[in-house]
């Protein structure tokens, strides 16, 4: 942790910091979990957090999630439980989980691992989950919701602070990570996954990202993240803006939402097209199945009005212009 | 154009639909003017206007932009303008410029060109210049704006309608023009800058584009296209509701502006930095300059006020808090 002239490593303080900052505005007495898999990001942030929380007052403890995917994982879950308790953390929760099919191997793991952590947290009743997404992971999310193209929303990345959750790492590159494990003689675990190309992520990672770098410059990261932070302000400000117009323009029934078209035809189009958006999910459309393509086509109802007959939408749901009135609903057209 | 068997082509049919739909606005007799290099993108665009335009009335000419970066440069322009004579169109212009050297060589040479149509505009009283920008230009563009990460406007690509300017192509993909270019029997252009990695666009191009469909699958290119209009409008709705915000926040002196804390700190995020990004550049602050670390510590001063002493902002620009104001401007610390 210290270099041989007894000073702090730059990368270990540069962790600390990071920890210290996303943990300021706890009470004393707040338990916190480092959720924690023994790689080299969560073990830098285990050390970080084990370091910080006593001179804040808090409480820091662990939590591992075996996703059981490897037929040592369970050994390799309590290797990094022991390396968090002798970092000093307590309580340190080991959770095995089963990791279902739905939403892809990396959206099943996932959907198990937040469950786990929730359940961990409960258990210790805990406010704050830890995580340790870095900058290097925050690039590879924008560039994954690139390949969605379902605006900014699937631009925006991880946020630093989502409910229970809280990122601390997002600023920092991995590189630093790294770089305060080897400065803290701590042994993170290599987890394979990482470099399976079966994974799209681990191809962005590994092929895409440097490539960009090397065509845009080293910065591309550092702007990748920086979009995201911008691209998430965004999606807010206009979310809640659409949700202030709806209250005024949509109005809901047993089995259909009507929205009104003079309410709705002077709003800006990002604006109209997101109440647009939330009124074909009420009406029954699933999120993944509805497109930006089926919502142009709803908001030519409002925009581009000529007689069109109904627009047909996911899950059977029907839109149809209705008078002063666009209804949406299963059954609209009967 | 035809087949053997007598059928249009479906390329040439695809331009030909892309650019009668965006000239359907227009009032018979307009002149429309087809920027021209010879290349594939721009000769398929001049045929597909020769072919529509008398049949909406209007009168359809060209304009050939001789840059003067390569030795036979005139040569190259006389060549696209007689193609274009060849397909019908009238008048044709050929504009030699001189590109300097500000804004880096692919910079200057936009502005340049940009001028020349603009003058050619002009000169035959035409209200409409048509760029054959594809899809595939569209999301190199996107990728070039996330190197920037400056936010929506950034990855906002270029607009299909901007003043006098059309992009009727901006949804086909190159492969696209490239195939009516075949059918039509047309011969464009290989402008060897297309293939010069000194150029970042051609290593996006080259380079990026292809692992970028390879990691993320073939869908990747019409994504980044649908993104760009998704943030577009996004950025439009956030930009005029800021300018909104700005007559009731902003307040301007001979060399200062006033921004009200009060007003502002109410407002979303979003709105809120781009009202402070706005008054930056009113006080003289350059837009290429100014950062988004920059607007977040003037924004500190609104959200995160604990008695911070000024920012200091590009151009000798500060930013200061007096009372329940933000004032920015060159002497406010004085």
């Amino acid at each position: 942790m210290e270099s041989r002239r007894g000073r702090l490593h730059p990368a270990v303080a540069r962790t600390r910091e990071a920890v210290r900052a996303m943990l300021a505005d706890l009470p004393r007495d707040t338990t916190v979990l480092v959720a924690c898999s023994g790689g080299t990001d969560s073990l830098a942030l285990a050390a970080a957090t084990a370091f910080e929380a006593p001179k804040l007052g808090l409480q820091a403890g662990a939590v591992i999630v075996d996703h059981g995917l490897q037929s040592d994982s369970a050994q390799i879950a309590e290797t990094a439980a022991e390396q968090c308790r002798t970092l000093g953390l307590d309580p340190v929760h080991v959770k095995a989980v089963e990791v279902g099919a739905e939403g892809g191997p990396e959206g099943a793991a996932r959907t198990a691992r937040y469950d786990a952590l929730r359940d961990a947290a409960d258990e210790s009743a805990a406010d704050v989950v830890l995580l340790a997404h870095t900058r290097d992971d925050q690039a590879e999310t924008v560039l994954l919701g690139l390949a969605r193209g379902s605006g900014a929303r699937s631009l925006a990345g991880m946020a630093a602070v989502a409910g229970l959750l809280r990122r601390p790492f997002l600023e920092l590159p991995r590189a630093t990570t790294a770089a305060a494990c080897v400065a803290s003689g701590l042994r993170p675990w290599h987890d394979p996954h990482n470099d399976d190309p079966q994974y799209t992520r681990v191809r962005v990672r590994h092929e895409v990202l440097p490539i960009l770098e090397e065509a845009l410059g080293p910065g591309v990261l550092e702007a990748l993240a920086r979009t995201a932070g911008l691209l998430r302000a965004d999606a807010d400000a206009l979310d809640m803006l659409a949700a202030e117009l709806a209250e005024s323009a949509v109005r809901r029934t047993d089995d259909e939402v009507h929205c009104d078209v003079g309410v709705l035809e002077t709003a800006p189009d990002a604006i109209r097209t997101r109440v647009l958006r939330q009124a074909a999910l009420e009406a029954g459309c699933r999120a993944t199945d509805l497109t930006a393509g089926h919502i142009a086509a709803v908001d030519a109802l409002v925009t581009g009005w000529r007689g069109q007959r109904w627009i047909d939408l996911p899950q059977g749901v029907r839109a149809v212009r209705r008078g002063g009135f666009i209804v949406l609903g299963i059954d609209v057209t009967g």
